[in-house]
């Protein structure tokens, strides 16, 4: 019997350990993934640190990962009805089962919010099977859905589940050509959000974040300029803003921050009947307070949550990433490579914001 | 010379006085209107104990009012070219000198916002001329968008500036066929807003509000199903809300109440991905607490500010009113009537929400 | 073995056959539908005359039907993961198998372009089984979308498969508060744009169609005029819309004809800037000339085509044949009942406009 | 007295002729502008050939222009309120007194189909004054919306009016990130909505047009692949596209050729559910000949007239001439020079195609 190496998250607060589990059999349908990469991203350090609901511990992490179909049991189709084949190099949605038979995915028609949906890594657990990338290889159950990789898959990881992400904000707030974009946050989603909003026509973009790495990173995807969190309190940044906007501020600001307060400062920020895309609160950290009259109704503004993403999202972030010119910016962005032996610290290199990307290498040997 | 009898706020706190100004000679293109109605409603209970910014104390009140024509300088034409004449029977739109030439008129298209806009009974002041409805006449300023009233002033006022703003929640909420409704507030906005969602194919209509009468008001116009402010708190009128709601929330709700938390109930009272529409916080009422995680991102909620109405509202009111079947809901709402002399009881009757819709009738003789 | 009784169409331009089929076992999550009431429509006529492409004669007519679940294999769960029952009054889409998995689905968001999407009584066949309505009984195979009918299933099948055409053609043409909107065509579809186009807040609806008694039919069910096309041509139509729009065309017009050259129709009576859907041509009636210049371009219109409708739209469809209120306005509309054995009469019916709606009644006695 | 030289279309089908007009006094709120460039597109064409109604012969053509404020009489203001002083290097829109006071204006919100809406050297002729950009000097009458240029104005200049209508198709046509657009037609407005659509994100754009030199440009500006309609009949053409887009077609096709079978062939070449934008169609060419079944209502399909421009898309325009990185494209466009003498020579070569941009340079000496 063949054995797979996997990090696993053995529950809330304890540090991930290596583990070795036989290969299963695969069910028809379904494939195996030898992991070439998977993307180390904020919502693994929130799991980690217990901070998301509904996780079935143990598991195996790695939501967003790329790597060759080593084994198809029976057919794989992609979206054209062409099969698969073994050794393809593929990357997959990491949200499964969509059932496409529920209120939330038929009348509303808003998937993301869909009560059956699973992600692997997330809300599948290791009791569910190889549901993660953080491993030699994983399980695709039947159903998921995979993409072809162009080009090599750094190209498409080193912007991992952030592009995807990034895509939806950019487009939930309907950037357009000319518009002023104010992104706070400077982590992964808030870099991709610079990039996907230049790549909509921005006429500019402003990013407000830390530390002085990110800023520099930020600046390096095309930022037209950068303040510093820790050297300017919330009436410092709004000033900033409002002296590059013409008294206005940010057509759309897209927040991609995880602090509740960079909320208000983004309706602050943001013009009369502009818009605010909230794309970064996917975990809980506390309640912030506004002013509903100056921060809301008198501006008309718009303040959409943005969840998620679907496969829309993720289909045209695959076929950027097989754009050697459009994915460019994302070339720019220093990625940090661990293999499977170094996983927490990976986790300690994000949580810390001491890399810009992390990415998990199970072929790479351990230090 | 003639004077003309007007109702005058003298400053902040203070009560209405009765004062008789000479009738004005008019410019090129201005039109004397004799005011047959004028209303009362929550923005003129502001304006008398000063908590909006930017009153050019002394003012007459009354921004939304009807009337005849008794003089027009000059010509006066209507939308399709054609004239006015005296004696037509108009109301029209209370704002004023929308530009047409700045970047919030013609680039971010967001008219309500422009700052050059002035608003009759409220940005106009005494110094600016008869430019309020409380008063035995006023003067219709060049440039002024008049729209004839077919059937007694009386359908259109009893809706009066509740019936637009109305129209712009309603359609800013994109409200569909088959949709549940919830309006958050039973005041004249928050009762059209319940007949205007109905209008648009609403399935049902849910109201939060008080006190009783408004309760009963609200019924009589079509609400569903009521909860008493003053008989549940929050949890609990959350609850009322998802058990009408299969367990989700209303898929639109329409907040037009005047206080802060309301903003934060009506997120948490709507289903994911659907829509929010904050249009009573028109004064500053203070702060309001929120979770942007739990009530804004993973909602993938969109929160819409709706400010003002501008002429695609008010003429479509005006269209309403003048079919007797669109109309007959607000026939429905009692309408008290008060001349100009009691114009400060009308100030404390809508205070104390003891009317549910009060007219100024300069032509009734004072008690 | 038990026998089910089944209208079946042969081939092109045959009449339809009674015959009697052996009720089959079902495969598990399949269910058994008594059906009660079944629809003959348009698309019907069309069948028989073999004008519809991709059709796997014989089949078995019928694709809006309601009836009891007779016998469920295994679970059939609601929308809300609530299981059905045997006994229960259901309808169900008629499109089945919506992959959700293809380009189509998921990145176009087009499911009714979906290339493996099938519809019961039009592209499934005898040949799939019992997957029609005009029969005892049909077989709702696994994925198949049910809800249940509240009120006598009349209410639902005398809009039948027009109200979700016509609702999604009502909101593709964003029908407004105050719009005056033109439909072509008085048949099911037409007459139920009418009633759907009020319900969304139209001040009104004109309709041009014929016969004489359909044209009844639309003006008891809400428009405010009609012009028999038998009795004025093209430019008189023109003429007469002009005349009930201020001289601009209608807001928006919704075309349910048939005829190619209504299209072209619709493009000149609508206001520039206007919409215009087409939702008629289900069939390939032939060509049609334009001018893209005066028609299309300079009166910067938009014209929509509108493809069958998703589950959203039957959704709701169904939730307003059971509000009483809501769908009054089609109990004022005829439905003519055929049993099995008259299938040829109700074809020919519809064919020449003789009916305003046919409902075959399997249960009924045959004449 | 000074004199002004300028360029004078007598009538239809007449040769241009220079003559010398008096310069006028301004009237208050005026401005004399000193012309540096003033552009030769197709509708120059139209004007002389007598294609377009209601043009006011006779008319010194010239609508887009840029130039000095040489004078101005009292003050003139741009959009953030602030004046403008002589000297001052500006462009205008050419629309002047789009009322903002008609249905078209405020109820349609369709200020391009405005009825007194007069453009700068096309419904604006000599009796109306200098009036046009074919002359050393015009003069901008009061309410003209004046915008800064910042760098040299040829290179606001080179794009012209194509840019903003070129921005006002690929908007309505919503073109996103990762979209396979379609453009017909190789002339200005079809260049500029190659740039335009990669702009806002496009994936890959197709150009079909002619003759091979603007083809050429086609490619220079970044479009993926080119077909020449003079080898290539209709069917070719489709199946070329077909090629390109995995059988399905373009996902948007902008229009931009003034041929009306364009437009059919646009709608052949979009897929199920996509959007085609027609902004071509300036002048009648006569009618184009459709299958509603096939190319309008089975595909879904949106088609949407796009007429003129408005001041937003102008704005954006020269925000993007500003910008050295934004306006590069255009820079590798050839523009030819012509002195007002040349004028003739100019209309002869835009209207052979020979050219790919024409501008008139009243300061340059003739030949």
């Amino acid at each position: 019997m063949r054995m797979v190496r996997v990090a696993v998250m053995p529950g809330q607060g304890a540090p991930v350990e290596l583990r070795e589990v036989p290969e299963p059999a695969l069910e028809p349908g379904a494939a195996l993934l030898r992991v070439e990469l998977s993307e180390v991203c904020g919502t693994d350090v929130a799991l980690r640190d217990g901070r998301l609901a509904g996780v079935p511990y143990p598991i195996i992490p790695g939501h967003v990962s790329a790597g060759r179909l080593q084994a198809i049991r029976g057919t794989l189709l992609d979206l054209e009805g062409r099969p698969f084949h073994e050794g393809d190099l593929v990357t997959f949605l990491d949200v499964h089962r969509t059932c496409n038979a529920c209120w939330s995915c038929l009348v509303a028609k808003a998937s993301t919010r869909c009560p059956r949906r699973k992600v692997y890594g997330i809300t599948y657990g290791l009791a569910d099977g190889l549901a993660g990338g953080w491993a030699d290889a994983m399980v695709l159950k039947p159903g998921t859905l995979c993409l072809r990789l162009d080009g090599p898959p750094e190209r498409f990881m080193t912007g991992g589940c952030s592009l995807p992400t990034a895509l939806h904000a950019v487009e939930r707030g309907d950037v357009g050509i000319g518009d002023t974009v104010l992104v706070l946050g400077s982590g992964p989603v808030g870099l991709s959000a610079i990039i996907v909003s230049l790549m909509r026509g921005a006429a500019a973009v402003l990013c407000i974040g830390a530390p002085a790495a990110r800023l520099e990173a930020a600046r390096a995807v095309g930022a037209a300029a950068t303040c510093d969190i820790s050297e300017a309190d919330g009436e410092t940044r709004l000033a900033w803003v409002l002296e590059r906007t013409s008294g206005r501020g940010a057509d759309v600001t897209i927040e991609a921050t995880g602090a509740p307060e960079a909320v208000v400062q983004a309706m602050r920020c943001t013009r009369d009947a502009g818009r605010v895309v909230v794309a970064g609160q996917y975990a809980d950290h506390g309640d912030a307070s506004f002013n509903p009259h100056a921060d809301l109704n008198r501006k008309h503004l718009d303040v959409r949550g943005c969840w998620g993403s679907d496969f829309s999202h993720f289909h045209r972030a695959v076929r950027i990433a097989a754009d050697p010119e459009r994915s460019r910016p994302w070339s720019r962005l220093p990625a940090e490579r661990y293999p499977l032996e170094r996983a927490n610290h990976a986790l300690e290199d994000v949580a810390a914001h001491r890399v810009v990307k992390a990415l998990i290498v199970p072929g790479d040997a351990g230090a």
